[in-house]
């Protein structure tokens, strides 16, 4: 069984250990976080500490605090046996001291308080120094989630852009599409179906010859005409952006 | 049971073609159409024809072609007893012929030949003149689908803006997320859950609450590697406006 120490006691740290709660293959030993409200909403069998003096002995440490604070944290950990990991899409491997085994162990996905996460259905990106601390990453990946893939600091930095692009990104144009309907007193429950529709049809055919809308058939009535409703500025400055990188993806594909 | 005519022959008039078949409570009795290879792709043992001359008897005319078109081939349905609606979100009820008794019936849907459709779960967006109109279209409408919403042509236009943030906007976001993985040489697939998960919460839970990322931290460093990371101007001015936007957004609610 692999032993676990936790740093953070944020989102991350939160849903990691839930997912590491009652696992057959894992155990977290201890939590380390300086929030001592949050960190009372671990387990309280857990030992828990709001230093790093304290470090007990692991076979990974799991760093799961900002992408800013990282550097510093991970400077109470120069001196471990364990491999310490942070859980960064952004942040190269090498933030983490060179004294150390180190790796990354980065949960790919929308990460928050209140919604529950089915973490076997969570991609884990890996990245280690070593084919052992490969290993050790992969067996705590397995034991948590389905799906785990190794990938080199650039390729976790384009995945994480990648990911502002389909989460972020796509959540605002969301909103907007729900301060849309409020203003024009229409449900925004009547977007639903269109909305998971559209996630369904990207997640299981080729994105590209899904388009369909103004844009693309450079319906430039409508376009005109969307653009005249839209009295936002930032929310026009979008439409035509948008409306004019798919016209271009769209020129190329002929 | 209500009588129709069909007036298309592509991916809408299929659509309702097929979720309209084996109906009890819906009989298409006659497709018009000028394609004939594509009015061959209709049941056998419907009657078809590709002139407007032939019209038969119906209690409903739909008429699911281009927005380009709707005002020419309704001129064909000037004396015609029946309703006649078409199904365009962006046109106004106005464009169909004063003379008759018109209407709209707009399924608010990305609607692809490849992709079958669960009708029951798209919603209707019905418009018309009369009581006894809307009567027959919400009867129409609830035939096949569980949401049926009245409208009137501007609400329906909004809806359909916002369908385009929804729906078109948030394809190219994915296709844009495709390319930057496929150019890291990693999987697409590795975003799907995202994908998923973060259409999933839009449709369960308020949209403004559920932003996360770089942009709505401030996260400067971040969104300038981003930027950088960037190759294709279009994107990066797509990644702008869009970080741009989300800030002021939240700005706004603090």
């Amino acid at each position: 069984m692999l032993s676990i120490v936790l740093i953070g006691t944020g989102n991350v740290a939160q849903q990691l250990h839930a997912a590491m709660s009652n696992n057959k293959g894992v155990k977290i030993i201890q939590v380390i976080g300086r929030d001592k409200k949050k960190l009372a909403l671990f387990n309280n069998s857990l030992k828990t500490a709001t230093d790093f003096e304290s470090i007990s002995d692991a076979d990974i440490y799991i760093i799961a605090v900002n992408d800013d604070s990282i550097t510093t944290v991970s400077q109470y950990f120069k001196n471990i046996s364990g491999l310490v990991v942070h859980t960064s899409g952004s942040m190269p491997l090498a933030v983490l001291p060179k004294s150390v085994r180190r790796g990354v162990f980065y949960p790919l996905q929308t990460i928050s308080k209140d919604r529950k996460i089915d973490f076997s259905k969570v991609p884990i990106c890996i990245e280690a120094e070593k084919s052992e601390d490969y290993e050790l990453l992969r067996e705590l990946a397995n034991a948590i989630s389905d799906q785990v893939q190794i990938m080199t600091s650039d390729q976790r930095k384009s995945v994480h852009l990648a990911a502002v692009f389909v989460n972020n990104f796509t959540n605002h144009l969301y909103h907007i599409g729900n301060q849309i309907c409020n203003e024009a007193g229409v449900p925004f429950t009547i977007l639903k179906q269109l909305i998971l529709e559209t996630a369904k049809k990207a997640a299981e055919s080729p994105v590209l010859n899904a388009q369909t809308g103004p844009a693309v058939r450079n319906d430039k009535l409508t376009i005109k005409e969307h653009l005249a409703l839209l009295n936002n500025k930032d929310y026009r400055d979008i439409y035509s952006v948008l409306s004019n990188s798919i016209q271009k993806t769209h020129e190329k594909k002929l």
